[in-house]
């Protein structure tokens, strides 16, 4: 359990008592815990906290920043660790706090159609727990990411073309804020006038303005009838104009998901699956009987116009879940292109008019890096993601690869696009930040100074300074 | 032109003639023109500001924004006027920049299904506009309100249940700040994790935060098929299960709204109609042919086992036309039961498996009252309307009105719901905001203190101090 690299907990012998009697053995400061809650799923460097609390309520919680909050000491909010850019690094050190410990699940409300749960409770555990409702919580990240954390990086993934976001779906948040007050966020109706949309602005602030610990969110009814389909194309462009045209015409579908040559290959050898090596994509149509075949229809004519004629369907749940599960190895099966290599991905949304040319240009220029790469993207929002397979040793590789993101991410801005659809700012997009919003930013670093005067709360994310 | 009670104006000949270099005429101290700024349609008192400035341009408004700030002016943004919590009083004076002028229709973008405004477009006005583009804005409050106002208050009305409300509808704002520094919220991507949600905290802010100049909006396909029907019930309390029930069922409806016996009754009398004076709902489904039939066949067996067996459709564009605008005339109609009074409206939304139970017994409530009171509502949201026709002069009545509204606004937050659906909170809901959000109101105050330090921006509004 030793890590020599690791210096000692920079935490007073002191501080660490007074959290020993809210937490007991709760508290931990043994190296591999630390340097396991240092580190997300992406490429940036891992920086371990100081300590690591495993909380079991928003009382403790409270308990906890108040405590930080006197001694100045960073506060790390921790889910499943999950992230992609940096998120919980303990840059300044400090204290995680970590939530998966939190994970009841308070209240279910069918008839509300809604639920509330601690903020550890993960998404594959709640649907497990609602499957007998007839309810389900559609967003869908890929990892099993825990809801708290879901919502504080406004995460997405490929259901949200149909039910939104974790913008849509959350319907109110209690939180632990920089002084350790404890505030809900909204009640339970399903709309409001009352007052600043506090929801949204906590929503994706990255554990910067407060620390999520329970989340009411909202549930859809299972789809009375669900179809899958898998469609090769001729080429990138003829897949991309597929989706457009899709999104255009209306169809509601609940997922439309892009897959290039070199991902289906990828998937292909670690999912042992046949599928036909090229630009492919992953539909899903969710409604009644009659009407997922009128979807399938009206999207099978259009991809038609564009070459796509090899229709392959899932109706199945377990073709199904074959499928998807390929769709949500991608990243796993890209990385093993290249034994040993690290994933950098990247995270663009443009608006869906530019979505062929972004991802063709993207395409080109892929041509002078020199590691595996792999497109995949949740094409109906316009929002698509490039891995990278980096060995994590080569310097040159890295820059290149850094050099490359640096151009996509300016190619979606001067699109009217954003840095990043659903992966978040974190460590990694900073600077980006402000070359797509300006000076907004600065109101955003007003509202962070006002609500975290002391700049406690995940330090060194989202905003400068 | 003369308004004797109005005192002159309190603004400076130095201030009026800076403004008047940036405005030209556009700038009025004419007390009738003051007196009309500081009127909305609620029973709030009026509260006329000290000067009118008709802007053009965000520049305009910047350059007012900044000359009111450097003398510590209050500056209240005025769309149209039709806001319902006093949002537009000139409480501590001031200047009112009316944003009607500012009537551009900038851009829109079919392939994208966005469209980007100046403020001061209506909602009629938009969707005349987009007719032949096959898409249309589907936010309707009632009045032909402006985009900017509907942004600044979060409206809704009856197809938010189906298209969700100006939260979900708004993808960006151009925003003066309370410096005169201009910001944009977002860029144009349909989702994005980059910071916090300005574009949110905009929304709903009711001119506190920022002045809301220009608005990028969501575009929604115009339905392939539309129908709507009318449907009376027994009882107020069949009506509402019927919409429980439906909502619950996960049908798509479009509008699902409740208007009571004695509003049916107004409506008749106001528009020359003979629906059945019963409770009644009133339906839209939109869809593909086939879907819309499907959605209405299932409504219908749902009404059926409710009591509601006459169904009476309208599928001509004409009819459906007479029927909407009979139910948004529904207040005109009810003011009309008595002649010469005022009418007040509540607005509480709850979670919809209490809906029938706050209908209930806020109808048992109102039996206590002495005016005429009327009943309609966004039920499928869980939002419903008490409109009280006061008479102005009798204190008496008024009191016992603000009294029924207080128990209302009670029983509607004891049920986890919230003192205003739509309207907000203006003048006239300061109190409740700290009854349903408790120390959050700090959180928003804390906001507010960052973004506008010196207070100038709609003065009095939302929450208190």
């Amino acid at each position: 359990m030793n890590a020599p690299s690791l210096p000692p907990t920079a935490l007073s012998n002191d501080l660490l008592s007074q959290m020993r009697e809210i937490l007991g053995e709760r508290l931990s400061t043994a190296p591999a815990v630390r340097e396991q809650h240092g580190r997300d799923e992406s490429y940036h460097l891992p920086a371990p906290p100081d300590a690591v609390a495993f909380a079991r309520s928003t009382e403790e919680v409270a308990a906890l920043v108040k405590l930080c909050a006197a001694h100045d000491v960073p506060v790390i909010p921790f889910g499943t660790g999950t992230s992609l850019e940096g998120h919980i690094a303990a840059v300044k050190g400090g204290l995680c706090i970590d939530v998966s410990q939190m994970d009841a699940i308070l209240e279910v409300r069918p008839e509300d159609m809604d639920v509330t749960v601690q903020a550890g409770v993960t998404r594959k555990r709640l649907n497990d727990f609602l499957r007998d409702t007839g309810l389900f919580f559609p967003i869908d990240p890929g990892a099993d990411a825990s809801i708290g954390g879901m919502a504080a990086t406004r995460a997405s993934g490929t259901n949200a073309v149909r039910y939104g976001t974790m913008r849509e779906n959350v319907l109110g948040l209690t939180v632990v804020l920089a002084d350790g007050r404890i505030i809900r966020t909204a009640r339970r109706a399903r709309k409001s006038a009352a007052g600043y949309d506090l929801t949204r602005l906590f929503v994706g602030s990255e554990g910067t303005l407060g620390i999520i610990t329970e989340v009411t969110l909202k549930l859809h009814g299972i789809p009375e009838a669900i179809t899958a389909a898998t469609c090769p194309f001729p080429s990138l462009e003829d897949a991309v104009n597929t989706v457009i045209a899709t999104i255009q015409a209306g169809i509601p579908v609940a997922r439309i998901e892009l897959l290039d040559e070199v991902t289906v290959g990828a998937v292909n050898r670690y999912s042992k699956l046949d599928y036909p090596e090229q630009p492919t994509l992953f539909f899903e149509f969710h409604g009644t009987a009659q009407g997922v075949e009128e979807q399938a229809v009206m999207a099978q004519s259009i991809a038609e116009d564009f070459g796509g004629t090899a229709f392959s369907w899932a109706s199945k749940a377990e073709d199904r879940s074959r499928m998807w599960q390929a769709r949500h190895d991608a990243l796993y099966a890209s990385l093993a292109l290249r034994p040993g290599s690290k994933g950098m991905s990247t995270d663009v949304c443009v608006p869906i008019s530019r979505l062929a040319q972004c991802i063709l240009e993207t395409r080109e220029d892929l041509k002078d890096v020199p590691v595996p790469a792999a497109i995949v993207g949740h094409v109906g929002d316009g929002n698509f993601h490039v891995a990278l397979m980096v060995d994590p040793e080569n310097k040159a590789e890295i820059e290149a690869v850094k050099a490359f993101s640096h151009r996509l991410t300016q190619r979606a801005i001067a699109m009217d696009g954003t840095c990043t659809g659903e992966h978040g700012i974190g460590l990694g997009k900073m600077e980006y930040l402000r070359e797509e919003l300006g000076e907004a930013v600065d109101v955003m670093r007003a509202v962070k100074a006002a609500l975290d005067p002391k700049g406690i709360l995940n330090p060194g994310k989202v905003i400068e300074g």
